[in-house]
């Protein structure tokens, strides 16, 4: 943004103006998508496929903190996590709709910063946004994507179907978006005592990315359908690698052994939780946001599965009897706890 | 609510324990729903339809006030509002997403009570739940509904097809749900100067209800199909009519002439209009949240329509060089122009 020019007040535009001014130039490019903004509602033609829908709310002061999250990045953030969900159940996302609340604080040009995140990243994974709500709100900026998508019903993976002895498996690193996190809140504390300190980010570029500008492991999909790989079980890491996995075994009727020496952690993660006397499993186990995909695989694809860089074997499903253990580098065994992100808790009233 | 029973905390539940509360009792009712809530996403099947989606959001104290907004209402207000813009495309309502974020001062009972309104439409509907998102938020009540719909592609009605000469209808009558709302606000502003005085709401039970549970026409368009009469465009009137009348006449190409002695006007809107010094027929036009279909249908269909009870011709389309009128009783001619609701005005940061 030119900080010198005047920004533009969105009363000068009504909610009409403002949708037309966000959605001039969308091109709509699936076949899929018939009819895009401008009716009341989109049209859809999903006839040999089935349609997969989700959703996600993500509110300032508790998703994201507008004081450090760049309005692009939010953006960016708000499609790749829902397109995250589409992959999660072996599918490929095709559209999105956007609800977006935002008080006039916000200028015109936040808006189109914002939107220009939103884009990007729709670009990116050959999504469409076709519909939308646009309204002010009292405080805080609100955004609402529901996202669609397709998968032959045949390869769709749902959470309750993994089976015995199946090897459990994470794309990716682990807990880097949390410690991007924590350093982003040391930075903006340190920043709110001081404000003549700059912020001190260097060295620690990628867990800010992963918390920034988290990508959807679509690739991971692509990879296993190349390999001829079918998860027996998936879903995405949203709130953390325990919460997820006892969701799979819960769902599914499974116990489980993870061991903690198998799980992906980056070394910037690492270093991270170091500086912050943390310990880097925990924050690998109860972060949140990572967006790598969990999944199950029968044991006859382990060959196949070492062949692919970018997933890591950490453990196995076992009988339910023999509960949800996590076996530490020292060999000792704990029970996995979910912790994740717990949104109710009572200091956010 | 029992007033003597200490409220649920939503801190006790936890975000999953209260997803699993507020969803325990979904039955699917519809065949397009495969999968519902508990996975990554939801799986539908539209084989032979096409899929219409849209999606609507509710902010706190911008578009409801709980100080005299029960939670149940509201409730059912989110899903019949989504459910009307389905059927103003001539489709049928079949699943909805609903996000939402509330602050710790919502007890459980509350929650539920918001829930119960929205079961409620939904089997009023024949909809259902498929998934969604339960978050916090730092202030007020935030809904987001997706709806998804269904429709034989040659059935769909767009709001750009309208013709020249078409007739233009609507259902129901107008101007009644701003009634109610005027209403609301001047008991509250009664009740906020002298707590004592009982609000006097008598003989208005119609435009109230009007503006707390509003109904989505789905009844017309299945009546419009018994007649064989298919509409050439159509949309929901929910900014007020003349703003709407506009959006398919521009989108259409096409002018217009309304007559106002032929817009429809309960006897309740009338007289609370009178109450209040306002012209009902502004209230018409302009007035939000009716909920009632506008389309335009070939002046062939004429007589049929004159056999259908709810529905009214208000006026006709003409070339676009003719402009877009109001005829108005004593026979004067004056510019159509659209109000509507102004979401982005300068007093509501």
């Amino acid at each position: 943004m030119n900080k010198n020019k005047p920004l533009t007040k969105l009363s000068t535009l009504g909610e009409f103006g403002l949708i037309r001014h966000l959605t001039k130039n969308i091109k709509l490019k699936n076949a899929s998508s018939l009819k895009g903004v401008g009716d009341d509602a989109a049209v859809l033609d999903y006839r040999d496929k089935r349609v997969l829908v989700s959703t996600d709310m993500l509110i300032e002061g508790v998703h994201f903190d507008l004081a450090y999250v760049p309005l692009k990045h939010l953006g960016y953030k708000a499609v790749s996590t829902n397109a995250s969900d589409i992959y999660a159940m072996n599918g490929t996302p095709r559209q999105i709709t956007l609800s977006i609340a935002m008080s006039n604080r916000f200028s015109l040009e936040a808006v189109d910063e914002l939107y220009e995140g939103i884009y990007l990243a729709c670009d990116h994974y050959g999504i469409d946004l076709v519909g939308g709500d646009t309204t002010s709100s009292r405080t805080g900026l609100c955004l609402s994507v529901t996202v669609i998508g397709e998968a032959d019903e045949a390869d769709i993976v749902y959470r309750d179907t993994a089976r015995e002895n199946d090897l459990i498996c994470v794309s990716g690193n682990l807990g880097a978006a949390y410690m991007g996190l924590q350093l982003l809140e040391r930075e903006k504390a340190v920043f709110n005592t001081d404000p003549n300190v700059q912020p001190d980010l260097s060295g620690y570029e990628y867990i800010l990315e992963r918390q920034l500008k988290p990508e959807a492991r679509g690739d991971i999909v692509r990879i296993l359908r190349d390999k001829k790989i079918k998860p027996t079980a998936m879903m995405d890491i949203s709130d953390g690698l325990s919460s997820e996995v006892l969701h799979i075994c819960h769902d599914s009727g499974l116990g489980c052994r993870i061991y903690e020496d198998k799980i992906p952690i980056d070394y910037q993660t690492f270093r991270m939780a170091e500086e912050l006397n943390m310990n880097a499993t925990v924050c690998a186990l109860s972060g949140g946001e990572d967006y790598e995909l969990l999944f199950t695989v029968p044991l006859a694809d382990y060959d196949k599965l070492l062949t692919i860089e970018e997933i890591s074997i950490i453990g196995h499903t076992c009988p339910p009897g023999e509960g949800h253990s996590l076996v530490t580098r020292d060999g000792n065994t704990f029970e996995l706890k979910a912790q994740g992100w717990v949104n109710f808790n009572e200091t956010n009233d």
